[in-house]
């Protein structure tokens, strides 16, 4: 079969592609990442490229205009490649544009509660200054177990052991260095793992990585073991959107292209997050010891390879929540060749180590009250509990509160609005970075839905009314209310009701789970001491206004509590305490996952949420 | 620099090398062995091969007569390669030589008691057939902690891992087989590896290789760990044996060349036993599953490429006498591809995990009674002790008790003299095989020391009287026994008064050995209730004629027990008895090695046994 060339502009990247295939394809072969949503199937209608050179043959799309057609602007997705062709790629459907560092870096810092941990305990990768005994004729003793018992005595542990790529090096360095040694030990689940041998004192360069790898987002923090102090933080998109944003999409197409493509691209980012991480922290690489690593169950098995196509079917089934440890090399991760990898574990297929890790860190495992733990990114996981019982579940939100499958919407990017708030009786916005009204993302979103309820503009059944403002607009037998026209080029901004219609779906999924999950516990809302929203994007939430579309319960004010980005705090809290690394263990095993699909309520429950706030306006009083 | 090809004949085999490197150095790069004992400084003259075609430039040798000069015929170590080479290769200089198998495989089975150890519990690697629990909504388990936490409860074991390669294997296998597996566990020190999953039941396929590496012979069993039978044995020479026949010479070829090139040999050595192992005994390799290890400590660290220089220097340091279980396929030994293998633990540097084994087979660590424990090849080895306490020392007793620094002296191979004894007060000998006589080895020098000093021939110096035997005969000032003349080109085989310094010189090490040991323990000879002889050469000799020259005391007879190879003995109990797994590392630990270097008065014992019996004639009698 013949190969064609792709060249991507303005990037100047080339991809080779047999005949046939499509320029999604091809650019899948890049680094280059779309904003395509549906992945891959024609649907979003994001993956607009203009083709300026060679055949195609365009697949037939409501998405593209005649004006488009015309100027040979394809949707890269349905368009397959006949020669050698030139792409141009519009900046603005491009994830990895200029702003996106910037924007994801929004979510690198965690911010609301911190309950301070205890770190009285080890770091899960530790530095000991060894003075070995120089062993003579009458003390014989072979290097390893010089170096394994004389740990043992001072650390007080039993079993230690070294792999071979370290015992090899240990006699050179034992006598260069006069029997005096700086030991990394990591942790392993079985035993302690001297995974390191240098000359001299180094305990003070004992560095670790800790990750959350979000579907969107990729978090990952430079820390110092020994002071647990953090040194430096960085965040960038997941560029495994190139398959889609949701994870459906990326399974898929780990189904068609193999899964080493999706590890690939999400070890590529881990990389490039850590390079900026010890440039900007002046450490060396190489006393990077240990990387901890938080993510959704697929996330976590994309990282690791492992195969994600049960998780999408029921029963729902994951390969592992509970990986070991290994060898970060053995994956590509640039750390010290020896240093290790702790995938932290989860619950099921749809609840991971992000939320093990959010448990952990809001210490609801331990607590005699009951707390209620919602964590809202691309999808919803709920928990609820206390230090005897733990539940969890979680519900498909579709994309609407992370700012998709509604057309305005956009991710939390530079020209977003993420405020929309009433001042004299009128709507006003706030975009991120102040920029450019480019569209609406989730915050903004609920903001909207919940002002234009507030205001009349819409009723209870998100359907708008004409009468009540002079922005609403019927177009194509749709209504929209406008926010912004169109001007110079610039798309209108809009949120029309069939958006609405999604976002009410959205939070209804999350309302629903919430209820059945109080409800199969028996528990009222008002049992709930403590009311936990995490995420990333909670951050960045109106508590008001959630409430107000009927996103969360009308719990007491004084019990919601926004906790920010808990899987990497939880996820730091083991790296920092080796306790919590056999903690979240414990974490994993005590908590029941309930699945939405085995309820036979939750439809029910699911209906009487798609008002606003909900069908039963006294659930809101 | 110039690469020049040298071609061996009849082999036919090319090895590229830089001009002005020997010949020995083109060999190195080859299968083939050749039986150099000097390790390539040009004392032993063994590797003679014969230039036909090319230049070169060879060292001087009082090993090569003119006569041999005039023929092209050189030291493959001294001999500098200036252009290409065709070079060939006398057959009886060869190791792996038609006669080697069969040679080697003398040594393939264990001979002597055989202590029938207690196998009920499990072997180190067990196969568990899992009926899991298929999942559904309401049991939602991921399917690495069904299958660990089935086998948890099945085989009361608590910590259960598995590594990723047969974790991503693990949802089509559990799918496909309808959730009815088998599980194979191998046994790492802190927890159970699940190291393969497979379809339905196939606990009765479950072998094991268990292997004996010597210096100068492999010995490899295959086993079912199940059933814990031995299938087939097989045996071969060491083809480091290129780099000299001691471990010393060894140790200097591997810090010149590079400890890969000696790890290389021995893997491809073992590859070689185990194909003729599974061939013989009808297993597919894929579900051999352990490799269970004991050797010299030197050999072990070959194997392992773990560096040896500082054994042979004072004080003697090993790099680890206790090297961890790890992926035999990791150093490139087939078995199946997620396989462990198990390299036991050793004492010291100079005594090793062959010696450990020998303590388990014979039991000694659990006796009230104290053993003696003596391990004769090519070094040689004696531990005392009980079960409250034991202790080791290593005896440098050069090759001549292996039949090598013995001008006639080869090893236990086709045509050598193996048994002396007196007919009508004649010396009369047999030949290995029958075959026309080579030269002496071992137990034939031990043998006809014995008989010659019987004969009176010799005197409790070892020298000869010229008067009691006209096979004495005078040549170049050293008198020789000569036991056949020189014929139709056959070389004369004799004994001479040299080559009787280095035997006694050898039997003396070890006397005085035992004798430091006791001396040391406060032990008389009559407090040691059982001596054990080990080694596979140890089943040869005759026990009168070790007595009558010294080489072990006169101990009560019934004392004495030929115990054959204990090293494969206590390796196959190791393999078939997960308790032995900890049991001789417990035998490592509790075995303190006492460095005869550091004893002063082991010069002085060892000059008193410098004599034939002993100087002390009182102790022979």
């Amino acid at each position: 079969m013949t190969e064609c060339s792709v060249t991507f502009y303005p990037q100047n990247i080339e991809a080779k592609i047999k005949k046939g295939k499509t320029i999604l394809d091809a650019l899948s072969q890049t680094d280059i990442s779309l904003s395509n949503l549906c992945g891959g199937k024609g649907i979003c209608g994001r993956c607009k490229v203009k083709v300026t050179e060679g055949d195609y043959s365009a697949g037939k799309s409501s998405k593209l205009n005649p004006e488009e057609i015309k100027n040979s602007i394809v949707l890269a997705c349905l368009t397959k490649v006949n020669n050698n062709l030139k792409v141009e790629i519009p900046e603005y459907i491009l994830i990895h544009d200029k702003h996106a560092d910037k924007d994801a870096l929004r979510y690198k810092d965690s911010k609301g509660i911190n309950l301070m941990p205890d770190y009285e305990a080890e770091p899960l990768v530790i530095k000991a200054f060894l003075q070995l005994n120089e062993p003579g004729l009458k003390n014989n003793i072979a290097d390893l177990q010089n170096v394994c018992e004389t740990l043992s005595k001072k650390l007080k542990i039993k079993s230690v052991e070294m792999k071979l790529p370290v015992i090899r090096v240990l006699p050179e360095i034992l006598k260069k260095s006069k029997y005096q040694v700086t030991a990394t030990i990591g942790l392993q689940r079985e035993f302690a793992e001297i995974i390191n041998i240098e000359e001299g004192n180094t305990v003070d360069k004992n560095f670790m990585i800790v990750i959350d790898i979000g579907t969107t987002s990729v978090v990952a923090h430079l820390v110092n073991a020994t002071t647990k102090e953090t040194i430096s933080t960085t965040a960038c998109f997941n560029s495994q959107a190139i398959y889609g944003r949701e994870v459906i999409s990326r399974i898929i197409a780990a189904e068609k292209n193999g899964h080493e493509k999706l590890q690939e691209l999400i070890i590529k980012d881990i990389n490039i997050l850590i390079k900026g991480l010890v440039e900007t922290g002046k450490v060396d690489i190489n006393n990077i010891y240990g990387v901890v690593c938080a993510g959704n169950t697929i996330m976590e098995h994309f990282l690791l390879n492992l195969p994600t196509q049960y998780i999408r079917r029921t029963p729902y089934i994951a390969t592992t929540v509970d990986p070991p440890p290994l060898r970060a090399s053995d994956l590509g991760i640039n750390i010290n060749p020896q240093g290790l990898l702790y995938p932290l574990p989860g619950i099921s297929g749809w609840v991971g180590s992000d939320l093990t890790a959010g448990i952990l860190a809001t210490g609801m495992y331990k607590d005699e009250k009951t707390s209620l733990l919602v964590d809202i990114g691309t999808n919803g996981e709920v928990i609820v509990g206390n230090k005897e019982w733990m539940m969890a579940v979680s519900a498909s939100t579709g994309p609407a509160l992370e700012g998709a499958s509604v057309e305005c919407g956009m991710r939390a990017e530079t020209g977003a609005i993420e405020k929309v708030s009433i001042e004299n009786k009128k709507v006003v916005y706030k975009t991120i970075n102040n920029s450019p009204i480019k569209g609406l993302c989730g915050s903004g979103i609920i903001d909207l839905v919940a002002v234009l309820l507030k205001l009349e503009i819409i009723n209870r059944s998100g359907k708008m009314d004409e009468t009540k403002s002079d922005k609403v607009k019927t177009i194509k037998g749709i209504k929209r209310y406008i926010l912004t026209d169109s001007k110079e080029g610039n798309k209108s901004v809009y949120i029309s009701e069939t958006d609405i219609e999604n976002l009410i779906t959205a939070k209804a999924a999350v309302y629903a789970a919430i209820k059945i999950l109080l409800t199969r516990l028996e528990l009222p809302l008002s049992a709930v001491e403590n009311f936990y929203i995490a995420g990333g994007f909670g951050n960045y939430i109106d508590a008001e206004n959630a409430i107000a579309i009927g996103l969360i319960p009308n719990i007491d004010r004084e019990k919601l509590k926004f906790v920010g980005n808990t899987a990497i705090q939880g996820t730091k809290m083991v790296a920092f305490n080796q306790d919590y690394f056999y903690k979240i263990e414990e974490i994993r095993k005590n908590t029941t996952y309930y699945d939405l699909m085995g309820a036979e309520d939750y439809v029910q429950e699911f209906q009487k949420a798609m008002f606003l706030p909900h069908t039963d306006i006294e659930e809101f009083k």
